[in-house]
């Protein structure tokens, strides 16, 4: 297993690579895992998410305990929505609530895989598994209140889209058997989630494999595995922790500030084409 | 009005700038709108997408005409889906049925806006205005069958962000006024849609301000308007022209030809966590 991080130099320079002993051993990139030979203290470093992915591609109802909770049956192909990339935050970052919604908005532990080569139509579980990089942490936030918002079109881009709704870190590690590893969210210090990975309806390859038929998955791309049971909401000011034991923890606080423009911000109405 | 275009010179380097008269004024980038100095003739070049959008906003139900054909209310916010980058191909190029898919494929003609600018929490029209470059022309083409192949979960992502299911082009139309513009569709030769952009619910403007409040938009991003009545199914071989005039015409044409690997495309079943 290798652990790897990216950060922000005290220069505004961004810098990924191995981290051993407080040390980042620098790397070309992700898709070019070559060591430039830099050593560099950590100590000095502003950490980042450790990717920056293009997409991130969310998957709903993967889990058994969560599907048999939510009454639904298991699906026979993975169900998901698309992130975009000004989503992502790193861990420590402050998830910020938008100008426009006073609602409901819940946390989402989930394992996330990370991609490593571009992966196109992958036919075989070989192929699929190759083209993961390592695996890391994600906190699906949600705007739960939108989801359902039209009755005529669930709205789970939107709901799930907002700046700072996707917080992934805090590193990458290569190498990690999923299988005997659980998934443990706590809400300020309160343990709220604690599942079994192995309970995935679709596994990591399999995951990578049937998604790369839809779309392809470019390197640094993220698949934010789905989450199971103990899903709940964060209210402002409070932390959400996930944890996976050999990967680390993710911990974002749900930042109270709103600016100060909130109350200009929704003006338009939908009357007319002005 | 100006148009402009991204080509791939026969050195393989990719060139954008305005087009006039059968020559390119190349520009340093869209988000950099400042001449190169350099001027090319347009025969020696290949056209591409007119821009490289990071993601592409796809919205529902946004004209009036196609609300009322559905019988489903106006919506108060727009509605939207994502596609991701991939998915983009140019005028001309092949729309490619999905490896794993033998289903209907439909197209779905729509204006385009294409950011200038980054935009967040535009809350005014004047700013959200700003933010616009110009406007193309769309063909959000969709794998229909998808669409509620799950009865728990639509799957607007997946039936939409497959490789070559979102066209753009032929040009960018910056100083465009879609007023008083009518959008039409042709398949294969036999008119299938044409409609009035001014019966649109969100306008341009207003799109970019409300969306803008729930994602950051980023240079070079697509919003494509959504469609109105029409929409139909494309048949393996068969042209889906899409013209705005002032813009052009966008063409593209369905490949009936699937790769030679299709029948071993999808082994995988969601029996257990291979």
């Amino acid at each position: 297993m290798d652990t790897w991080m990216r950060f922000m130099s005290s220069d505004g320079g961004v810098v990924f690579g191995r981290v051993e002993g407080g040390y980042l051993h620098e790397y070309e990139s992700l898709d070019q895992p070559v060591p430039t030979g830099a050593v560099l203290s950590t100590r000095a470093l502003t950490p980042l998410a450790p990717c920056a992915p293009g997409k991130i591609v969310a998957l709903w109802n993967n889990f058994h305990a969560l599907a048999a909770k939510l009454d639904k049956p298991v699906p026979t192909h993975p169900l998901f929505l698309l992130k975009p990339a000004d989503s992502v935050i790193g861990a420590g970052e402050p998830i910020r609530r938008p100008l426009s919604y006073a609602g409901k908005i819940v946390y989402e532990g989930e394992l996330g895989i990370v991609i490593g080569r571009r992966c196109r139509d992958a036919s075989s579980l070989e192929e699929a598994a190759d083209a993961i990089f390592g695996y890391t942490l994600v906190n699906d936030v949600t705007a739960a209140d939108l989801l359902n918002e039209n009755p005529h079109f669930p709205q789970w881009c939107r709901a799930k889209s907002f700046d700072t709704f996707c917080c992934i870190g805090p590193a990458i590690v290569s190498g990690f058997d999923w299988r005997q590893a659980r998934l443990v969210t706590m809400l300020d210090g309160v343990e709220r989630q604690n599942y079994p990975l192995a309970d995935m309806v679709f596994s990591p390859a399999e995951q990578v494999s049937l998604i790369s038929q839809d779309l392809t998955l470019e390197p640094g791309d993220v698949i934010a595995c789905g989450t199971s049971v103990g899903v709940g909401s964060i209210k402002d000011g409070a932390t959400v922790s996930i944890s996976i034991d050999g990967i680390g923890t993710l911990s974002n606080t749900l930042s109270a500030a709103r600016a100060e423009t909130a109350a200009q911000a929704r003006p338009i109405t939908a009357a007319g084409t002005v």
